[in-house]
C-alpha cells in the first residue's frame, strides 16, 4: 500500500487494524512538528498546526489527523510563494486577514484569536479570512473561541465540488458551518458540513476503490456515478435537498463576508467566516451558560425510544473519546507514518 | 368543512380549487385589518401583521397567510394579558426585548426594526426578543433587514415539537433559521425550518385526515404513526438527521440568547435571535453587492442535467410569484374569509 498526497486517503477504515502504530500524544506531536518542519514550517507555525491535527485524531478524526500534512505537502497552493499573514481592514467590531496563501490552519486559528479579542472588547464581533486553503476540523477553532466564554459561528467556503439542485457541475464548495455554545459544563459544539458525503471520504473510497452510495455523486461531464475516481473530476449533491442546497448557498454567500472573492476575482472561492459574541451582551445576568447546561440536561432527559440508550447532544461523542485517548493513545497508519518520516 | 382555529388547516391543498375567493391586494388587507380590529389589535399593530400575511400569501405561503388570524383567535396566549414590548437591555451592538405576550408577528417586527438601526450605526448588532409567539415566516423580516443593505442571521426558537435522535419525546422546537444577503440585484433569501415536517402541514394533514409520510411521525407515547392528529400530540423527526437534528439544537440554543428562558424558566421555549451586519464593515470598498449578484450568476449558469429548465437561487421562486400575484390577485379559501368576516 502507498500513500498518496490526499492525506484523506491513507487507510483502510478500522482505525484498531494490524498494522497501525500506536503512539502517544507527545510522540505524535513531535512526529507532526518534525515533518512540517521539513516542509519549511517555523516552529510556531508547525506548533498551531499540530496542535490541531493531535486534536482532530484524539476527537475521532483520524484522516483529518496526521495525514493532513501529506496533503499539505502534496498541494500545489503549498508550492506557491507565501506572505505573512496581513489584517487589511480593522475596526472595532471586524478584521478582514488577507492570509497570503497560508495554509487555512495557521491563518484561521490567527482569525480565532482576534475574534476572540474583539468579541471580549466590543461584545460582538466578525474576522474573516481570504487567500487561505485547507483550514481542518471547524469545531476546533469554535471550542477555542467557546472557550473563552463565547458564542460563535464559523463558516468556511470553498471552490465548487457540490452541484446546485438540477446541475451537471459543481457550483459550490463542501461548505461546512459549525456553532459553539460555552456551557457551565463547557463547550458545546455543532459542525456539519452541506455535502451528501464529506470530501476526505470521497478521496477514502477512491484510494480503496470503493463505490459510494447510489444517487450522490455525477462525474466530470454530469453523468450519475458510484465510481468515487470519477466523482472527484465531477462533485457530489448537498445532502438534505433543497435545505442542504440552500445552506450550502449561504455559506459560500458568507464566505463573501470573508472576502473570498478578493483575491481571484471569483466568487466562488475560500473564505473563512467567525462571527462571535459574548453571550452577557444579550444577557448581562450572566445566565447563559447556565441555561445552556439546563437545555443539554433537558433534551438528555427526554424519553427515549426502545433499545436507546442515550440522548446525545452534539460534540458530547467527540470530546469523550477525546478524554480516552489522551490516556489509551492514538492509532495511526504504519504508510502515514513512514511518509512523514520521509518528508 | 368548518374552519377550525388551526389556520394552516383550513382547506385543501390546490390554491385554485372552485371554492376560493379572488381578492386583490387591497382587498384582502382590508378583511385581514377589520378581523385584527375586532380581536382587539390597534390599528398600527394591525396593519403591521397584515402586511406580513399579505406578503406570505403573495409569495405562495397561503397558509401563512389571512388563515393565521384564525390561528391568533383561537390560541390561548391571544387571551392573556399582554403588556407593552419593553427593550429590557441595550448597548450600541445589541438589544433584548421583552415581547410582554405580544405576538410574534407585532414583537419581532419591532426586533427587526432595531437591529437594522444599531447594525447600521455600530456596523453589526445582535437583537432579541422572548415572551412572544407566532413570528410567521422567517424570511419576511430576514428580507426587510437585507433590503436595507445588510447581511442577516435569523432564527426562531420554540417549545418542544421534534424529537431529538433517539427520543420518544419531543425536546426541540421545529427551530427555523433564515439568512438574508443583499444584492445589486435585490435581497436572498434562504429561509428553511429544522423539523421533517412543517407544523402547518402537519395540521393540514390532521384536517384533512390524510396520513403523513412513514417514519417522520410518533404519537405522544412516542410510538411510530402517520396519523397527523396522533403525531400532533407527539412530534416528528428532524430533517437530514444528525445534522437536522444539530441545527435545531444550535437554533434552541441561540433562542438562549434571545431570553427565551426568562419568561419561563424553561430553556426549551421561544426566543426569537436577529443577527445583522452592514457588509462593509468587513468589505469597506462596498463590493459586497456586486459580488453577492456574481455568485448567483455563476450558480446560475452552472451546466444544467438533461431536463433541467433553471438552476433555482433560494427566495428566486417566492419572490417571482409574488409579483405575477401583485397583478393577479391572491386566492383564500371561502370558509377562511367568512370566519374572518364573521370574528
Amino acid at each position: 500500500m502507498t500513500t498518496t498526497s490526499a492525506g484523506a486517503a491513507s487507510g483502510p477504515l478500522d482505525p484498531d487494524r494490524p498494522d497501525g502504530v500506536r503512539m502517544s500524544v507527545e510522540e505524535a506531536t513531535s512526529l507532526g512538528k518534525r515533518a512540517l518542519g521539513r516542509l519549511g514550517f517555523p516552529d510556531d507555525e508547525a506548533a498551531i498546526i499540530v496542535d490541531q491535527l493531535i486534536d482532530n485524531a484524539l476527537c475521532g478524526y483520524r484522516f483529518a489527523s496526521l495525514p493532513r500534512i501529506l496533503a499539505i505537502a502534496g498541494d500545489e497552493k503549498s508550492r506557491r510563494a507565501r506572505r505573512p499573514i496581513e489584517i487589511v481592514h480593522d475596526t472595532p467590531a471586524s478584521a478582514l486577514l488577507d492570509g497570503g496563501n497560508n495554509v487555512g490552519y495557521v491563518a484561521v486559528y490567527r482569525a480565532a484569536e482576534i475574534a476572540i479579542e474583539k468579541a471580549k472588547k466590543n461584545g460582538i464581533a466578525s474576522v474573516g479570512v481570504y487567500d487561505s486553503y485547507y483550514s481542518g476540523r471547524n469545531a476546533y477553532y469554535v471550542e477555542k473561541v467557546t472557550r473563552e466564554g463565547l458564542f460563535c459561528l464559523h463558516i468556511a467556503s470553498a471552490k465548487p465540488r457540490v452541484l446546485p439542485i438540477g446541475g451537471a457541475r459543481p457550483a459550490l464548495g463542501t461548505n461546512p458551518l459549525c456553532f459553539g455554545f460555552p456551557s457551565v459544563d463547557g463547550p458545546v459544539v455543532f459542525d456539519m458540513g452541506t455535502a451528501s458525503l464529506m470530501w476526505g471520504e470521497l478521496l477514502l473510497h477512491a484510494h480503496l476503490g470503493k463505490p459510494i452510495p447510489d444517487g450522490i455523486g455525477f462525474d466530470a461531464d454530469g453523468n450519475p456515478s458510484t465510481d468515487a475516481n470519477k466523482v472527484i473530476e465531477g462533485g457530489v449533491v448537498p445532502f438534505g435537498d433543497h435545505r442542504g442546497y440552500g445552506l450550502a448557498f449561504a455559506v459560500q454567500a458568507m464566505g463573501l463576508l470573508a472576502g473570498a472573492a478578493i483575491p481571484r476575482g471569483q466568487a466562488q472561492d475560500y473564505g473563512f467566516l467567525f462571527i462571535a459574541m459574548d453571550p452577557k451582551l444579550m444577557l448581562p445576568g450572566g445566565d447563559f451558560e447556565r441555561q445552556m447546561s439546563d437545555l443539554v440536561r433537558g433534551i438528555k432527559a427526554t424519553k427515549r425510544r426502545p433499545g436507546v440508550d442515550e440522548i446525545r447532544i452534539p460534540s458530547e461523542r467527540a470530546f469523550r473519546e477525546r478524554e480516552r485517548r489522551r490516556t489509551e493513545g492514538l492509532v495511526f497508519d504504519r504508510a502515514v507514518v513512514e511518509s512523514l518520516e520521509a518528508l
